[in-house]
């Protein structure tokens, strides 16, 4: 059976940091391996960035799935590393919350203590555990290798605290979350959390409009809100730019007013 | 047998949009299943460039590969879905032209009329048909699927207009269709349109020079004029950006002079 | 067994370039071919770049690894081209230095002969001969075929000096070699050229301060110098860019004064 390691980094590719640790993984891994490449584009050194593509990406992989991630600012002092096991895949980076919106209460955690090693014809550094630390192991997790041989069960592996919305009567408070490639502004509101009925939407002091189903309800360069693909209310502009538009990123307030169904 | 299904999109990869995709098709399709990315740096809802890419990139691959291409301003809106196979090879994606210069005559193309659905894990969405329509279909085609399973029949997907050179005499005059990453000037006039004889070639008002056969007939940072990998007549600058030395780019009127062989 | 070639280029993706040379490996290369992206954003023509790159990145995997590495900006001149075996991995590429620090006294080095071809479906260029001369010959060499098939022996291939450190007495000069995305300095003195005991370490006139072991021995945003992890002495600011700093790039000089162990 083929085995699969995904690959979550900010290292970009024009330097060799990812060539090498690919290299670690053919050498050490099984032989039939798939080496898939999520993202090498993560911010540099934005561990809440990578948890919030992690949180988006890894729930869609199959049971079995070893995903290596790191973005890691705090490599060569204390922090732990981590191996996990969560909803039948595996993870393996730093713990430092790059995971932290992926281990939930069912999630099994153990420490990676293992020394840097190198592969054949490698040698070893104290600066680069991505490939020293973290390929080794995630070979080994990719050739079976179970939890606990790496170290100790972990109870407390850094969390991330999800920024909740607050719900104040018909209104609810968020703030975006993320801003895409496409300029698309992504709040923290979920669309569970609202309460049923219509829904008007304003960005700021900005008001935004209905909450929409697709984006072809408004016309070419208008502003909407719409549930996007992970569930999370979202400000667009069709075939255009919110951010640009809006001139605003990460943090701007959100504010969503639901009329109820019955119109009380 | 090991099943190729590429990518081609306009998602970048700070995203996670790439990742999911991938974690679907694996979920999805063959359990021997090779993921080639092409492209993800495609210019934003940019499907003039997508179709460009892909009439130069298709026909380098074997018959049986799926491609799976997605750049999709009008997702959410009727416009229709494709699934095509095209001399042997299997096209998947919006109708909106990005298979516009490989649905030849012979091609059989098919609406794919599904309805979004996910991978086990995953939720659905009405504005990320990438993972949720497209991925899913792309994974049906590599384990063998037949196209009418997917939709009926389509006679008249978007096509889009090669836009021809015109020819008055010994002149042919065309365009510049695309700006590489080294600054080439690449146009729309085909080796094979070109009258026999020696050629002299200009960019606008200024004269470029004879048509070449290799870069390394001229001196490095000299303009030069020869047929690229394409079979496209392009302007370069040896060791250097015809695009910043001419201050053009797509758009740019190119003009051929051919005296016939004879010297008439 | 599956075969893997390994893909570094200067091409970007956002031309099909990449996707052509994959298209012909797939079609001429073996059955079971894995073909691993190391990188295609080595700066445009910047040969140096790459060979940095394919030192640090090669001795990484396994042998039998096929790596194909076209930065070529002397294609289509005289320039030869190049088949060789290194540590039991295959190089493929141009002769203008790209494998300069790879080819040591054991390798053995052919020239590649072959006028360009294409695989079924297209057709042949004289600008391309990524997908058109070395494509299908690192196919070739991945299904098994030996070095001397693609050409005669070559004894003196391009090879690139390394910048030597200079030894003076306790002081060791040398200067930054490459700067990578993180902003760190990377020089050309390695760890075993540094005499034995305590070293201090100056970047230009600026005092770095001493040979540091980890990030984490100083405090955030601060200056240190230590040995990266292809054992070469760097210059970094934990959580930060030393380029941005220090406002330096390749060829700043760099000292390192050590004391003898014994304090003489």
């Amino acid at each position: 059976m083929t085995a699969t390691i995904t690959l979550t980094t900010d290292f970009g590719t024009r330097d060799s940091y990812v060539a090498q640790l690919k290299g670690v993984l053919l050498q050490l891994g099984p032989a039939a391996l798939r080496i898939v490449d999520l993202s090498h584009e993560i911010g540099a050194q934005n561990v809440r960035e990578a948890a919030f593509f992690l949180r988006c990406a890894v729930p869609r992989f199959a049971p079995g799935t070893v995903h290596l991630a790191i973005v890691d600012p705090g490599v060569g002092s204390a922090r732990r590393a981590l191996v996990a096991e969560a909803r039948g895949q595996y993870l393996i980076g730093p713990d430092n919350g790059i995971f932290g919106w992926l281990l939930d209460a069912g999630a099994h955690v153990h420490a990676l203590t293992a020394t840097p090693q190198s592969a054949p014809g490698g040698s070893v550094s104290s600066t680069f555990h991505g490939r020293d630390v973290f390929a080794p192991a995630a070979a080994r997790l990719a050739r079976g290798e179970a939890l606990a041989v790496f170290g100790p069960r972990v109870v407390d592996p850094v969390r991330l605290a999800w920024p909740q919305p607050v719900r104040s009567g018909a209104r609810t408070s968020g703030e975006v979350v993320h801003v895409d490639r496409f300029g698309n502004l992504i709040s923290n509101i979920e669309r569970d959390a609202l309460p049923a009925g219509p829904s008007w939407v304003s960005l700021g002091a900005e008001p935004i409009g209905p909450l929409r189903d697709h984006y072809a309800e408004v016309g070419q360069g208008a502003l909407l809100a719409l549930i996007g693909s992970e569930g999370l209310l979202e400000v667009a502009v069709r075939d255009g730019s919110a951010a640009v538009v809006m001139g605003v990123g990460v943090g701007a307030k959100v504010e969503v007013e639901t009329k109820s169904p019955a119109g009380t």
